[in-house]
This record gives structure tokens, sequence and C-alpha cells, in this order.
């Protein structure tokens, strides 16, 4: 049995799970693209060789008969509309982040969701299937460390470019953490704040870099994510959790070790597309496998896509108030309390 | 283009690789079954939903015309037979350790795909798709600590059952680094010599455990690889490269990191099976994947599997002589100098 | 030449201090005890075999002729008057921490010594010696990772008993990191704050533990401390600085690593005593070796327990107000800014 | 009470036991120095302010009444009739390797010192006061790792100079593995093997290197050390001990670690006079504590100082004839039985 799927974007993204969907992954065909960029969607089909018709838009792409699934992949302002379409025509929906640029439209989402009646959407935070964050979180589910007090984590890339400002530090580099520190700790936010430390001779005029978020969970987990987006030195991720009885932390990427000119070293990656291959690896295939062994996607749902975009907000609220500020979330419906979304692989 | 395998031998790893085609890889598909047991080879079918025919033995299944691609899964014993037969047929084969329990056993299938014209026939030596030994790989062809000089090894398994002898230390278990460490260094064994330390008291009263064996290359890089099979702490490799400018080391199984009970711990691997997961599907992408885009596999050779046989014969005959043995190998065909073989992943 | 010391408080760190002095160091005698408990002095005397008075009270053995400089270890309320007593004499003081209980107190000896004419006065913060501490000084010192930007801190205990309240995690446990923070990266705190997370199960009631605390420096460099006195796993200190190249982190306690039941480990300490063993022996070594050969003492001065009062009381009031509270320290005399204070070993 | 000590040699090594003494331990003094260069010794004397007299020779030194203990840190030669001068005259002797250059001149020494009647000599072999080593002496005592089986050590040296020839790497560089691992395992040596792999480009005509021994114990421990005294990267000492149940490992030299320029990393000692510096601090210390607490020096006995002679001369007799020697020595007199010889710090 194989899962037809039909891509909504055909940008980098989009490439890469297509070439993982035809070449690398068992029980998925890439049998639709459409792009705003026709020729771009051409390109595609042509450099992978694809068996796939090219459609005008994501709406027809969504209506053809043989898409079981759709892959969004387009530019964030555009998620909202596609996955509102694909919904509405009952196909499943796999969709890069953001699930909306707004908490209004992953509200929409969510509703629409429920009105459907079944789970549809997988939103791509990779970071749950990501061998060494599932270990942290079976560490803590099996009360390894007791309950969780504090997690400390930073999330560092090399540099990045003028276009780069201020509160994308928080939409296209904290996000992963607010998706995937909720889930480890089985916990949602309560506050945040942002505090600017001693900005890097590194960062661009427009960005303050590094920042540092304080947020704050119901259960009183205080959680600091340190973001340096110009570390020079690589790209690493770094996550500890310190609860009543002992700390886990998440592996250093695995490198061999070496011996040379009076350093004990081992590398670090520089390129963060490397960092986690395997878990888009995992999350595409577990999103295929779910839906034919159980009707619905297994991983992060549109609520978490919800939740995220509110975190978010309020980030944003606090790179600006300088305060404190609250999370406010709508509660979370019975719909969406179902599942356990990606406890182990 | 999917490549049609037929498996002979059902058993614990020909179901493993049956799995793996079927759930996880790209580009595979199981259309052919056989084994001693037929049943056996019925019951693989209805575990795995697969489409395939259940044939009554290795020479059948060969014949059938739906088949590309044979696995020889079966016992050691019967290997030999079944490779001659795939590559009589003109047919891929990608065959488990060892090729042949027989060096000569081993040349009759050199010389069969020599006679053939082209490389059919891939061994399962799945270490050098491992992404450490990839790395170390890299490492020394890249000049990075100069020429090697000297390997330290140590392949330690938690336990073995009574059935588990002391020649087995070299046929089952010294025969991956056998193969993976002349692939490593480029270089050829001229000579071995096994040692008998101190017995552990957990060894059985017919095996001697542990020992250590000493292998020379043409080159001169001595190598010495610690075999250790009731070590009891856990499944543990270990392999150090040491050159003239520096040192190279695989790396530890990636575990996250605790702090518990005064100890800054990881886990070590107690299931080998676990330990080269990402290997074992590496190996057979690539054997899949360069069959379709160079007509060849890419892996291990039969001379590969040649040159592992007639190390671990010297090696067993060194455990019974107590002295240095020499490793004579017939001059290696042109045939077999073509490729790079799986020089990076 | 021999420096003949004299010491007030024969407790525990005393008695240590005597042994350290008696037994290993070089260059020091004890000459004189005192003790607000007659009977715990001659104890002293007999315990180590010295050849040493028992004096009644701090004046008098201050005022003993043979007396040239003293160690203050008796209870902290009790420090003020000895070192203004010592330094009124005109003898070389060592203070453990705090140098007084009070901002006041503290800032009457730095006049006292001001007063003086040259410097006389060590306080006891024994990291600056440590080895760890001393190579990331230096790292820093050279530029290794540029400006420093970050600094991540913890100090975890793996108990304490019903004794230790709130405010002590300040001025018992936070004041270390407090003095050699500020040394490490040469700059004085502008603000602190306070932030209680979920409290551990195995803190008693009046005391919130875990504790978090954010210093601020003028630079702007954000510093966030974890202490945690009932983390149960062992005594640990971390102290990781992100700079804009670079990062350099506090070595591990060193120890063995193991291979046993399926674990990688190493041993972390338990007791706090151990930890800093190296550095005490440093501090009174340096004490020593540097009023010999220049006249001075060369490690923490007054002025920095002055800092260490001033920054530790901005703590408790923000444990107490819940904000973020400002360091004001008066200006630095330039008669503290002569020397470098410890920056090597 | 002060140990009142003679130096005989003031070359480098003599003038760091001369600093040490003079300012960095307790409860020594220089009275007495000599050298073959009269000069050397006087200087020595002013170098460090000595109250010390210099003596023309050794005989004369040993004579004087207030030499209490002699340090013999002439070159390797001289050492026998120094420290029999000095046994004749019932004084202590702390002697540098090696105790006497040949078999016999160490038995004669050990026949010396038993018809005194006590213990007067201990041997420079300072790795048993390494932490580290002490650390693994204490597992494997307790039984952590049950029976030791295997251990494996590197030695390694970033370069050497065209006066170190091939027999240099057993007498100055092996000796110290000798003589540590014997004492870490309460064993005694059988046999040994030299091998001699690849030449490193670095290693200079008359020298070959690196080199590999292998020591056989008694019990049927196996030992393999790498001798490597051209890897160019540094200083660097392993031992790792594979027993019954489980491995230990010497720790690291300890260092910061770093992120920077894509490299996880922490530096490794280049200069051997760093790597121990601790444990001469503790070997004399304990020599000198030892003797006034139980009127014999606790640490490596001259009976250790044959064992290393007798099988440092087995090996290189192993790098001429290119075989397996046979380690014979003389039975162990009750004498040497009776202390545990710095089993802890």
């Amino acid at each position: 049995m194989t899962l037809n799927i039909g891509v909504i974007g055909t940008g980098a993204i989009g490439r890469e799970h297509i070439k993982r969907i035809t070449n690398t992954l068992s029980g998925g065909k890439i049998v639709a693209v459409t792009d705003v960029n026709q020729e771009s969607a051409k390109q595609a089909v042509e450099q992978y060789g694809l068996d796939a018709a090219v459609y005008p838009d994501d709406v027809s792409l969504v209506a053809a008969n043989d898409v079981d699934a759709v892959f969004v992949t387009s530019w964030g302002p555009a998620h909202e509309a596609s996955v509102l379409a694909a919904i509405a025509a009952g196909k499943y929906v796999f969709c890069e982040k953001p699930l909306a640029t707004t908490a209004e439209g992953c509200m929409r989402i969510v509703e629409a969701e429920m009105k459907h009646g079944k789970r549809l959407v997988q939103v791509g935070f990779m970071r749950r299937y990501d061998s060494g964050y599932v270990q942290l979180k079976e560490a803590i589910d099996n009360k390894f460390i007791g309950e969780p007090l504090l997690i400390h984590c930073a999330h560092r890339n090399p540099e990045v470019n003028e276009m780069y400002t201020t509160d994308m530090a928080i939409s296209d580099t904290l996000v992963h953490e607010i998706d995937v520190l909720h889930w480890l700790v089985d916990d949602d936010y309560k506050s945040v704040q942002v505090l600017f430390p001693r900005k890097s001779k590194y960062a661009h005029d427009n960005l303050r870099d590094p920042q540092i978020v304080i947020l704050e969970t119901h259960s009183g987990i205080i959680i600091n994510v340190e973001i340096s987006v110009n570390c020079q030195y690589g790209y690493d991720i770094q996550c500890e959790v310190v609860g009543e009885d002992g700390i886990v932390k998440l592996p250093e990427f695995q490198s061999i070790t070496y011996r040379k000119n009076a350093t004990l070293g081992s590398n670090i990656l520089v390129d963060w597309k490397q960092r986690f291959l395997d878990a888009y690896d995992a999350e595409l295939q577990d999103f295929m496998d779910s839906i034919k062994t159980t009707g619905e996607p297994n991983g992060p749902t549109a609520w978490d896509g919800y939740i995220a975009q509110v975190t978010a907000d309020a980030c944003v609220k606090s790179q600006q108030s300088g305060g404190k500020e609250e999370v406010v979330l709508a509660d979370k419906p019975d719909f969406y309390k179902k599942g356990l979304e990606t406890a182990s692989l």
C-alpha cells in the first residue's frame, strides 16, 4: 500500500522531502507537485525523475483524486490556506512550521480539523523524532530524574545574514525549542521573558544577538534558552533537564575523536541541515506509517502548532516590552488529548 | 524502478532484511523466499504481508524470472552453493558472511564472478557503512593523521552461550575487524598471532576468553584486537588508529548523559543488534542504489570475502600453534582493483 | 624565613588551615590560637602537636609580638572586629568569607586598610586558585573566545539540613560565584534577579530550592546561576563562558572512567570538601609567599569582600521583592586598582 | 620535627626537588648539596637561598652528621655507589630511577638494605602517587572490575632528540609502566616481547619508533604498551585495565573544554614535566612523612627497583632477539613483603 503525496511548494525543503520519499523512505510516492513558480515545480519533477503531475495551484492539487496526503512546504504566509483546503478535502497534511503565521490562523485550522472529526494534520517539528530527544523523553517519562525542575538549553548557529531580524530568533529559531520542550515535560507554558545580553560584534545592526529566553510552565519548571545565531563555531543544540533526582542531557552530535596538535577534539557540525537528518527521515516515515496503521498521523498536532504560535507571539511581545509576558492559551480540546504524540521511535 | 529480491533463508537475519526492504528502505521488493524449513518461509511471507512466492529451494528461486537479486541469509555452509547458483544465473547476490566456509570455496566464487565478467556479489560486512568507520576512513584517506602505524581495537560482547567455542571468536567475531581494518588502511595482512590471557571466570569450559589477536600488514602496521565475549558490561566496539601525526578513534554509541547517584554516565548498548542498525540500512540501500545507477554492487566484494576467510584461517591456526602464522593470499586480480568500494556514505 | 601565624577560631575550617600550614605547606608556622571556646583552642594545639600559645581572645592574640599574620576562621558575625583589630595592629589577615556580615562592615575594613596604607587583608575566596577557573581566566584574558557575552553556571550540593534557609543559598552558596565571576570577566555587577522554579520535594519547608540567579554586569554580560542544594547526586560546580568567538567550560572533577553494568561512567564528588582541596592549598601558600616576596597579600582584597556583600544583599532583596534589584557599589578606590589579584597560579 | 636532607646531584631533577622541599612541601630542609660539578652545587645553594653546606662528594655528604636523608639525583651510573654509601651510613635514601643500571647492582643494594635491617631506600617511581593511578588501584583492590585480565597502555611523547636510542624506549620510558603496572595488579612479570611496527617518519635513523611491548604476568594478565616517542601531538599517558566484570581507565589530564572553529576540544599536555607535578609533590611529602611517623619510607622499594631493572633487561633482550623473553626474578625476600607500599594517598 503506497501513500500518494502531493507537494505544495518545491523550494529547498520541498525538494528535500521529495528526495526522501523517492529515494530513501518506504511506502510513499510523489504524484503531484505545485509551486507559485510553476517552472520550479516542473524542475522538481525532472530533477527526481518523478511520475507526478504539475498542478497550477494548491487548490487543484488538493482536489486531485490520486492525492492521499499533502505536504505544505511553501512559504509561511501561504500555509494556512493550503492546510484549510486540504482539511476541507479530507486529505492528510504534513505542514512545515509555522502551521499559520498567527494564533488565530492556527485556531482556524484546529477548528476545521475538529469539525472534520479526526486528525489529519501533522506539523513539521522534527525534533521529537531525534534519537537524543527521544532518549530524554523516555528518561523523564520513566521518572529516572524525578520531577523536572529546570531546563537549560542553547540553540546556536554559526552566522545569519542581514535578512535575519531580532524577532526571527523567536519565529525561526526558538520555535523548535518551544515545541519540543513542552512535549518533553508534558506541561504548558505560563509566561515568557526575553533578555538581551551584550551584543556580539558579529550581529548585524538590526539584530539583537545573543538573546536569552526564560519560559515558565504551569507546574513551575523554569527553562532558560540561549539563542546565539552568530556563535561562529558551529551549529550546536544543547538541552539539559534538571530533575529532583538527577539530570539528563542531550548527546553531542556523533563524531570521531582525535588527538592532534595538543588537542583532544571532536567535530562540531557547521551546517544545520546535517543535524536532524535522521529526524526528518523518521518524522516522514512515521507520518506515512501511522496513517497506514491507525488512519491518523501520530506526530505534532495542529494544537501543537497553535501552542507554538501563541508562545512565540508572547516572546516577541516580551522582546518589545522588556518584561515578562503571559502565555494565554485556549483550553485544550479533548480532541487533542487522545494520543501520545510520538512518545518513542 | 524497483529491484525484485529473492531471499534464501528466512531465519532471524533473513527476516530483518525482509523487514528493512519492505518497511524502511526505498526501491526494493521481496518477490520470492525460500528456506530449508518451508514453514518458516511461509511464515515470513505472512508476517510481513509480502506479495512473494515461496520456492522449494535456492536453485528454483534463483531461476525465477522476476528475481533480479538474491539475498543469501541461510546458514554459513549453504552460502557457497547459493552464491554460485546466482552467479550462474547472472543474478546479483547480497551474501551474509561468510561468503563460503573455506578459502577454496571463496576462491571458486571469485573465479565464477570473474568468468561472468562483472561484479554481482556483495558480502554483508556492514561496518564499512557505519558512520563512525566512514569518518575514520575519511580522516585516514585525507592524511589527517599521516601514515597509520598502529591500530588498537576491542570487540566485546556481554556474554555467549555454550555453543560458542574458541575458534568462533575468529569466525564469528573477529571477522568483522578483519574486513573493516584492511579496508580502513587499504593494506593487506601479512601475519597474525593469537594470545590467550588469563581466562575470565565467565568463560565456559571449552572457550578461551578473552583473546588478543595481533595482525601485521604488509606496510608494517600492527593491529591488536581484544576479543572479550563475556565482558558482562555491554556490547562495545572500539577502534583507535595511531598515525604519524595524530590519532583518530571511533565514537562511542550515542547516548544521553546523566548525572545521578554520584555518577556522570552514559548508556552502553547491551544488545549487539542495536549497534549497527543504521549500517545495515545503509548497506542494503547502497546495494540496491548502486546496482540501479552503475549496474554493479559497490560494497565489499567476493575478493574481500576471500581475504576474510584466508585471514580467519590463519588466526585459527595460530590459536592452535601458539605462534605467528603467515597470511598467504593469492595475487589480487585486476578485476577487483577497479572500484573504491564504499569510500563514503 | 617563616611566617608566624595566629588563628582566631579553631572550628572545622580553622583546624583544616592549621593542618595545612603544619603538615602540607611550606613557610608558615602556627604560633598562636584562640577560640571563644578555649577548650577547642587547647584541643587544636594538642591535635596537631603545635608549638603555639593559647590566647584568651582575638585582641590579645593579635597583639602578640611573634604573630605576623592572623587567620580569621571564627563564625561570620565575629569577623569584622577581628579583622579591624589586626589592621589596627598592622598585622596581615587571611579572613574566611564573609569579610563582614554587612556592606557597611566591609566598608569599615576597606577604609581601615586604606588608612593603614598598604594591603594587609586577603579574603578566603579560594576558587580563584582552582586550576579550572585559572584556565578559564587565562583563556578569557587571552581573548581565546573574544568578548564574553553570557555565563551559564550551576552550584549543586547533594543536600542540606534544616538550618539552611532560602537566603543562605545566597550568602553561603552563591557568594563563591559572585566573587569568582566578576574576577573572571573583570567587570562589575549592575543588577541581579532571583527566580524560584518548582520546588524540589527534597527541600525543607523553609527553603526554596532550586533557585536561579540572573546577574547582569555593566558591560551587559548576563550570567545565570542554578543553585540546587538538594540535587541528591553530588557536589557539582559548572561554569561555561560564552564569548563572541567560542565557549570555554570548567572541567569535570577528575575521575577514572569505567565501563560496567551497561554504563560508561565516571565519579562525581559527593563531599564538597574534596572539590577545592588544591585551591585551598594554593590560596594559603600564595598568601604566605606573596607577603614574603612583595610585602602584601596577592589574593582577593577587602574590596572584593565588599563587592560580594553588596551583591549578596541585592540578591536577598530580590528573593523578597521578586523583581530585579540594582547592585549599587561605591566607586572603586585607586588603592585597590594596583594589582592583578591572582591572575595565574 | 624537620628532616634534614642532602642532595647528590644538582642538575635539573635535583633542583626541582630542592625547590619542592624548600618552597612547597612541609617538614624537610636542604642542609647539604654536592655535585661532580661543584660550581653547579654552589649555584643551586644560591638560586634557592639555601642554608646548606656544599660537599666535595657523595661520601662526605652522606657522612655529615646533620644529614638525615639523601636524595640521589645524579646521573644513572652513579646511583648505586651513592645509595650503598647511604645505606652503609644508615641514612634514608630517595633515589631517582634507575636504582642501579644493572640487575646485579640493584641486588647489591637490596642485600645491603636487608643486612641493615630496616627499609631505608625509596625509588622515584612517582606514578604510584598520581591521583589517577591511585584511583585505578583502589578500584582494582576493591574488586570493582573483578580479576584483571588485560591492560592496554600508551606512553607517548611529542618528540625526542637524536640522543634517544631504541633501548631508551625501555630504560627511560617504559620503566615507569614496568613499575606502576605490577604494583597496580599486585603481580610479577613472567615474560616480555617487543614488536616493531612500521617506523614513523619522525623517528631518527638509530631509533625504532613506535614500539609495542607485550608483558605477561604470572597470573596470565597480558599487558600491551604502545611507546611512541615522536607522536607529535602531545605527552599522553593512557592506561585501561580490563577485568572480568568491567573496565577502569586513567582520566585524561584535566583541562577546560572549549567550542571553537567547529571543534569541541580540550588541551593535551605537551610538556611531560607538567603531567606528574602533583605526584612528585606527593611522593616526596610521603617519603618525609612516613619516615617521621613509621621510621621507614613507604614508597617503591629497592626490590621494586630490582624488578624494574630485570624486566627492562628482558625487554632490551627481546628488542634484539625479536622473540619472547622470560623475566627471571630472584625469590622475593620476606623483608619486602611486609608493607603495602603506597596503597592510597
